[in-house]
């Protein structure tokens, strides 16, 4: 299919955030090329390329561009921060503009590039209602009926924030695992561990739904920060220290902004017999 | 550094053998590029490119070519018999050859692509003398005084070679870890479990000193079947069946042929500033 289109090949692009780490590709001007096969032959990190998400860049009526995220396992995934950050600073940079417009299964999203280099994307507003985190029934979202007392807070997908006396040495595997699958959340639920460690600022260790222990998980990070404020831990601009590094969070009015730095690691051609051999 | 000597970055190929994943850097023409900061930067899976070895291609005066193996904490490595044959296959396509000579740190070998599009390298004579697997005593290297009665062979790094009732079911993670320590093996070991399943046919998995389980690991498929003919097992040509695919074996008189496929993953390109990042 893509070999036909292209008798080179099909370009992609590696990126990376914190970490967080995706094989993108531009679909600009042409149709859409990823399948289910092609995602789950470029996901392999021993026999393609390995990524933690892989973005699909397309044409869009009404933003910038579109994006199409999907996982390793051929799935389609939802809204990727880091994924989005890097995506829009390599569209900034083609473009030459500062600020771009972009749309994905969560809606709209803007993305600004700052002064000092970093990149900031709109997560939109957090959901705060249980039903719409979702929980499986009514429930106190600030105060959870689970041992440990965490927040839930709703990123576009469920989040379950513990704020815990020392984050470092939590057993991020065990308790990540157990609570994913608390009955609480119907969709089960990312883990996220959250220590105070100085004015406006978090250490966070996360465990994502499905993936397990992840280097920075964005939405992670947005919940977070949503969680520390409504607890009255922190103002609503805080910074995040994750195991990959660090993201500014600011729950503004328009929406939850997480910024943070954009790694663009290269730039590669996969050849017709590598595309001919997964049909 | 490299940087400096090519304004539009570095580039590299990303190759396998049954799952055994390589970067590739052809510096014939100039002069090596790898550094340890380089192959701990490109060997990161997710803020670099990842890999289980870096093998750069070098002029050679005696030989078509030389390469040399880095791993990814930035240390040499010995030679890599599914490397040697994917650089083979890719030297050889780019010359319109069947056949190379190369040169690494066991020596000259040789390579060829067989009729059928596998490609064959020469691994050399095995060591069965006990002082050069090496042991750290004299002792029956056919019997080694050993729990589980396993051969010692040399192939250039040393092999531990179990002979199981059922290889699918040994736990290799526990097992390899305690042998690949024992005292008898001054440099340590790489650990093998095989499983004679048919006629000069066997299953064989490994477990590879300082990397753990691997899909493949082509020296512990060449000392297992030296291992299995020693014992009377099978010929001198048998096929391997590990993690990642079936590898053919025949050990010649010139030395231990391994034959498998190759892959050729992508083409692709490190920018300037990713270069400049690793100093």
């Amino acid at each position: 299919m893509t070999s036909a289109t292209n008798p080179l090949g099909l370009a992609f692009m590696k990126m990376h955030g914190l970490g967080n780490d995706f094989v993108v590709i531009d679909s600009r001007g042409r149709g859409a090329v990823t399948t289910p096969a092609l995602a789950r032959a470029l996901g392999d990190r021993h026999r393609g390329v390995g990524f933690d998400q892989l973005a699909e860049i397309r044409d869009s009526a009404e933003a910038d561009f579109a994006l199409d995220f999907w996982n390793s396992d051929g799935s389609r995934a939802g809204a990727c921060g880091n994924a989005t950050r890097c995506v829009a600073e390599f569209v900034m940079r083609g473009s030459g503009k500062a600020a771009v417009t972009l749309t994905t299964t969560r809606g709209h999203l803007q993305a600004v590039r700052r002064a000092d280099g970093l990149v900031s994307v709109n997560m939109g507003a957090p959901q705060l209602d249980w039903a719409e985190v979702p929980l499986a029934r009514p429930a106190d979202t600030l105060h959870l009926p689970i041992s440990g007392d965490p927040v839930a807070v709703g990123m576009g997908n469920p989040h379950c924030v513990f704020f815990v006396g020392n984050a470092e040495t939590v057993n991020v595997a065990d308790l990540g695992a157990l609570f994913e699958t608390d009955p609480l959340f119907p969709q089960k639920t990312n883990v996220e561990f959250a220590t105070l460690t100085g004015p406006d600022r978090l250490r966070m260790r996360v465990w994502e739904r499905g993936a397990g222990i992840t280097l920075a998980c964005g939405s992670g990070a947005c919940a977070t920060a949503v969680a520390a404020h409504r607890r009255g831990l922190t103002g609503r601009k805080v910074t995040l220290d994750l195991d990959g590094g660090a993201l500014e969070i600011d729950w503004r009015s328009d929406g939850v902004w997480m910024t943070g730095p954009t790694a663009h690691v290269f730039d590669a051609m996969l050849p017709p017999a590598f595309l001919a051999s997964i049909g």
